[in-house]
């Protein structure tokens, strides 16, 4: 006679990640029915996958954001696009996914399901399966509700090799899918309790199609980045410092939503700060700028692509942009407080 | 001029999981210093990887275990091997480890670096790289100091997949490569403040080189599985039930230390149900078992296996164990309260 969890209202205990009893009816009766596929059914602790033809791509990201329901997705939907775009923007098609849940005693039951099928339906969505998963509990108070690490794995073809990854040049153009700062926004107005007139919503979705679509179309892509913690600002200051190249930005064209600017001054935030989950930062040869732009205005995703700069002189490891008032500022690493806990 | 990290008296602030400069000199002053090799110097949110000749093998574990520093071992050194040991029980090549970090404000940089210098030794003592990370930070009373996921790949080669996952059969024999529950007690022990006279340390080490010699012994593995949360009772009852035969055990055969059966009297717990963290639970083909025991006591990992059990009746999905006195008793599913944060 097996016992059925109460998904209305029950809460997690400390049982269900003790590996015994209580974890087995979770994985049966939640974690199976969500994720259904035959690697996932193989019941082990590992999953044994088809060989893969390729280079592999590998990467891992744990999500912390507070709160985990949040404008436009929630936690679950987050850690699966999270790391499918971190493999994305390697070139390399993203393939299997692992879940590792941290789970607070106390977290109703009914939270958790729907971030598991909010995570199912992400990889879904993306053609990217979830292969193995662990669950862990800790006593109230030493946890927020839930934690996720999601770990994953992809492959580089031929074609990425040769369309991703040339050295940088002068005058190679700086390129964005969309607009910047929603999500980071989303999460903080919904935090500290504040509403705005239109909807600011997380842009948080898997970008491997739109960006298949760039390597598809034989882009030179020299850069691929998610602006994610840090935003746009740290990816760039990352790079200018990998390849030691200036970057400049091109304040009139960054793609900034009116509402999200209002409230970044709301908030004392600056856009360029502030993270990114569905959008991807590319350095693209000058002459490939305007396709790569048209190719993703052809997708959902990325229907307000456009050039917002392009890269200096070689030997100068800083970001600066051109305003909009026509003088030349230094975009720097934010060094103070940053926003905690957005992923 | 560059900031340095004070790894005597600092501790953890909300700045070193947000993305910026304070994450960006925690990994540049203690991540690529200890795990040092050219995957992580790439310097990406992903690693490309070798092309891989062979089917994949993924896992994932998240550790929370409490307190992270215990006898014989801390978080960091259970992290590595357990998701090692959960690759290499498929039988495959353990290869590859991502590591994603969930750090509580305050926690001594102190401790954070002793741990991930632990992680660092065992996964070069084990010849496995750690490819990629992710540190997140949560506000104190968020979280107990550090949790850490650690998800791997490796890879099945044609041996392997000849040797290991043929069906049961009644009379195969059921192998342990040593004493049961040391790390459960060791961690049990150390929480609960309790000193014995002779120590129990943890048993947590990566098995692969062991499994690797079964492997290349050519022994008939027909399964594998590390023991870990709900001890030798759970991953047998897990059997009996995926593949519909009974399991029988040897009370007489069972090897535990004298100090842990003494412990688990005083903290009231079954060894049958502790956690084991080196410790790889094999059934093998009747015929091979003496050698695969001659081959594993070869090994200082595995220099007390012994035999201690059998497989009986396919139909008949539960788990038995015949007692010192002559009787059989039901070994079931651990159902009530279970150890909680013992990995």
């Amino acid at each position: 006679m097996a016992v059925k969890l109460n998904f209305n209202n029950g809460v997690v205990n400390m049982n269900m990640g003790a590996g015994g009893k209580a974890s087995h009816l979770l994985i049966e009766q939640l974690m199976k029915k969500a994720f259904e596929n035959d690697y996932l059914n193989q019941g082990n602790d590992q999953a044994i996958l088809p060989k893969m033809d390729g280079k592999l791509v590998m990467t891992t990201d744990s999500y912390v954001i507070k709160p985990y329901f949040f404008p436009g997705g929630n936690i679950g939907s987050l850690a699966v696009s999270g790391t499918i775009n971190d493999l994305a923007v390697s070139g390399g098609t993203p393939l299997y996914l692992t879940v590792g849940l941290i789970l607070e005693e106390g977290l109703p039951l009914r939270d958790l399901k729907t971030i598991i099928y909010a995570m199912a339906e992400t990889a879904q969505a993306a053609g990217v399966t979830i292969v193995t998963g662990d669950t862990k509990t800790v006593e109230k108070g030493k946890g927020d509700g839930i934690y996720i690490n999601t770990s994953g794995v992809g492959i580089l073809n031929e074609k990425q090799q040769q369309t991703v990854g040339s050295p940088l040049q002068s005058g190679d153009k700086i390129l964005i899918n969309g607009s910047i700062a929603d999500h980071g926004v989303a999460v903080m107005s919904k935090r500290q309790g504040l509403s705005f007139e239109s909807d600011i919503i997380t842009d948080a979705q898997p970008l491997n199609g739109l960006i298949a679509e760039l390597v598809d179309a034989g882009i030179s892509i020299r850069l691929m980045r998610d602006p994610t913690r840090g935003g746009v600002s740290s990816s760039l200051n990352e790079w200018a410092n990998q390849y030691n190249h200036a970057f400049i930005l091109d304040e009139s064209a960054l793609p900034i939503k009116t509402a999200v600017l209002s409230a970044c001054e709301l908030l004392g935030l600056d856009p360029l700060f502030v993270a990114n989950e569905g959008k991807v930062l590319l350095v693209v040869a000058a002459e490939d700028a305007n396709k790569a732009v048209e190719v993703m205005r052809q997708n959902p995703m990325g229907s307000e692509a456009t050039i917002i700069g392009e890269v200096g002189k070689k030997g100068n490891s800083y970001v600066s942009m051109q305003t909009s008032f026509g003088g030349l500022r230094r975009v720097d690493w934010l060094t103070g407080e940053q926003l905690p806990r957005i992923c």
